[in-house]
């Protein structure tokens, strides 16, 4: 059993305009995350994830891993320390510019701190290449940090300067293939964010220092955003110019901000040329490996989901990725519920919930029963755990009944009195199939 | 299904005193993980993982997490980039010197890609402190890479530049506490290197640079170790003293080359003092935090296994982190058995396989056809898969009869014929046991 009494969770309160090391608070997802305890910054645009904002993460890489690998992803890792001397040779190394954070090792070779890595794939396949046309199309991906030396660091994990990403590559021996697999790419990230219950519109995007003939943003509708996206009130067709009537049915587009979460490109030979990575084709000589690439920032999109979700004082999470899906909220150390079965009534609930429903290992109980069932339930609902289970007055009953609240993603909160069979009924078959359930609220 | 044809694995032959990226391949894992294509060097002491290996140090990952955890361990992750400043404080900017990597953003403000968090760690603690006694004891771990400026990298992922680690933290107000918690995790390492079938043996050891009273390194002997091990023959007892004789029993102690694989430590203040990490007691004004640390070298672990288990020729993996389970290699394209069934054959194979064991994502299938089974068979050989299920004539007996070879850790193959029931009674089984199969070899 996980208690929240020991959760490393500092929360904290932060007084209006305060800064935190030499940062501005100046979105929802950067004062929840601090207030709730669950990031805290060490220096500008550099955050320390504290646990529970690491499950959410982890479970967050887990899905973004099982829609990348559904589409033939191989993982792999390469150093984050890329020779400079490849984006020189790219153009890249004057082209970004002071954004690219750079060192030195202690014999003076250059190396920078990469923010994306085709440069490093391309002479990858270099270096084992030329890659035969039996072995293409390839794609390959990484999950790990990326660095971005921002001018200015904001909005929290929105605008870090270490971050966490996926990265994918592929390798492609003609623009047809290529468009296959940015097809089947397109299908994971729609599919990875169906399964978040994210609105995350694609929009057709110029490449910019990339390079490249085909390039799509996703992007995330919220109020912090620092991108406009144009959306049709009709068709949903989204673009990143501000027009007034859709192109595609003529409706009325509605103006937004928003965050750009992930990034497709396809390349072709911009990096696989200077950097000489071949392939060679069923006849005739090697040719330049067609590159396309797909991006998604994992921590960005956390802090994105919530910018999107949360409401001013509550966190609320794609349901998926909640640090705990469930937690347990058992009557206060005094009451006569307490002393009547009070422990018991949580173990039997706690363990029920493990046994017969997916959350085994999901559950946190609030053990702090010097505090009241009301404080707690507030800190729960500000959490946004997406179910919260009361062991109150009515398990005293026959038999006996608990509180279930749920949140969904616009940021009610609902309450149901069910018996122990029930809730499992509930909680086993999701929040979809509430009406499922005879209540007796 | 997975098909060997589709796995991005640049196999190559290296000449005798070859060098790749200026790096001479020194140890037998080096040099069979780039053979085998399974990592790459991308500059002198950097390595692409590739997707072989990194599905192997997934799963060493996964088998770190759940020891680490199971110890009440809560995962955090913090920047590879830590201000210098924080080393300055604690004399280690000087002390460690040149092996740090140092870098300057572009305000001018000095950092360095953390080798390990210990004043990071004790920063934090200080901004959210003091710590509650009720908080105590804190026990808080990352998986994440770290950085070292070695003068020389050599012998692969054994001393690289950039490289995974476990690294945990544990805050304590009290020397007793401290104790406690140190033989927990001590039990977790334990736990993880007998799942792991790894003899690494618990050393006492100097603290040096780190500080503090307490110290144990732990150590992986194999003949590429650039550590000296005095193990007894007789009660295992080990030291990193080169004696005779067994200071526990009197035996007489076996001089070996070992790898440190792990290392533990009881910190005291050296970093809760300058960096004013401190706790309130129950009673009385705030103290400093005891610290204790817990490393584990993922990377040099994974390689490090390789050196102690594999031959010149062949590697072999503990069992639980090799890439694949299960091999599963059909006839060749021409000859009589895959024409009656072939393909039909390996799918009903490998589904029962899929269903019927724990291997599920864990087979992969040597799909190339067009190769003769003993030359398949000898490269799956070579890869180290703990069980390698053969399609071969005796599939067309009735029942069909599959030849299963497996490789134990001192590298001998032993090869059985197997009914698909008793080969799923096999492998479902594990290789322990063996004995109670009826075999028609």
């Amino acid at each position: 059993m996980r208690y929240l009494s020991r959760l490393f969770q500092p929360v904290i309160t932060i007084p209006k305009n305060a800064t935190l090391k030499n940062t501005e608070i100046t979105c929802k997802s950067q004062k929840l995350l601090l207030e709730c305890g669950l990031i805290r910054p060490t220096s500008s645009g550099l955050f320390a994830i504290l646990p529970l904002a690491r499950r959410a993460l982890d479970k967050l890489e887990s899905q973004i891993r099982l829609c990348i690998e559904e589409a033939g992803a191989q993982r792999v890792s390469l150093p984050s320390l890329t020779a400079a001397s490849l984006w020189e040779k790219t153009g890249r190394l004057q082209a970004v510019g002071p954004e690219l954070m750079k060192m030195e090792d202690r014999h003076g070779k250059k190396y920078l701190l990469a923010p994306t890595h085709e440069e490093a794939l391309a002479d990858l396949f270099a270096d084992v290449g030329p890659l035969s046309y039996k072995q293409l199309p390839l794609l390959l991906y990484q999950i790990s940090n990326k660095y971005r030396d921002e001018h200015r660091p904001k909005h929290g994990m929105l605008r870090a300067r270490e971050f966490s990403m996926l990265d994918a590559y592929g390798a492609h021996d003609s623009m047809d293939s290529a468009l296959q697999v940015y097809e089947t790419v397109t299908e994971a990230y729609q599919r990875l964010f169906s399964r978040l219950h994210l609105q995350v519109h694609r929009v057709s995007a110029p490449s910019g220092d990339m390079g490249g003939s085909v390039s799509h943003e996703w992007q995330l509708p919220a109020a912090a955003g620092e991108d406009q996206l144009g959306v049709c009130e009709n068709c949903q067709h989204a673009t990143l110019d501000s027009g007034e009537t859709c192109t595609q049915c003529g409706k009325t587009v509605q103006n937004v901000n928003s965050i750009e979460v992930g990034h497709t490109f396809i390349l072709g030979t911009k990096y696989s040329s200077p950097l000489q990575a071949h392939h060679t084709p069923s006849s005739g000589p090697p040719e330049p490996i067609i590159m396309s690439c797909y991006g998604i920032g994992i921590t960005r999109l956390l802090a994105a989901s919530l910018e999107a979700l949360s409401s001013e004082k509550s966190l609320r999470w794609p349901k998926p990725i909640a640090p705990y899906s469930i937690c347990i909220i058992g009557p206060k150390a005094s009451s006569r519920e307490w002393q009547s079965h009070g422990w018991d009534a949580i173990c039997r609930l706690h363990d029920t919930i493990s046994h017969s429903t997916e959350y085994k290992n999901d559950i946190v109980v609030d053990d702090r029963h010097n505090l009241t069932i009301g404080k707690r339930l507030m800190m729960a609902d500000r959490m946004g755990y997406p179910y919260i289970v009361v062991c109150g007055r009515s398990t005293q009953e026959s038999p006996p009944k608990y509180e279930v609240y749920t949140s969904d993603a616009v940021s009610t909160t609902s309450v149901q009195l069910l018996t122990l069979d029930d809730l499992i009924c509930f909680i086993g078959n999701g929040r979809n199939d509430q009406n499922k359930i005879k209540t007796n609220a």
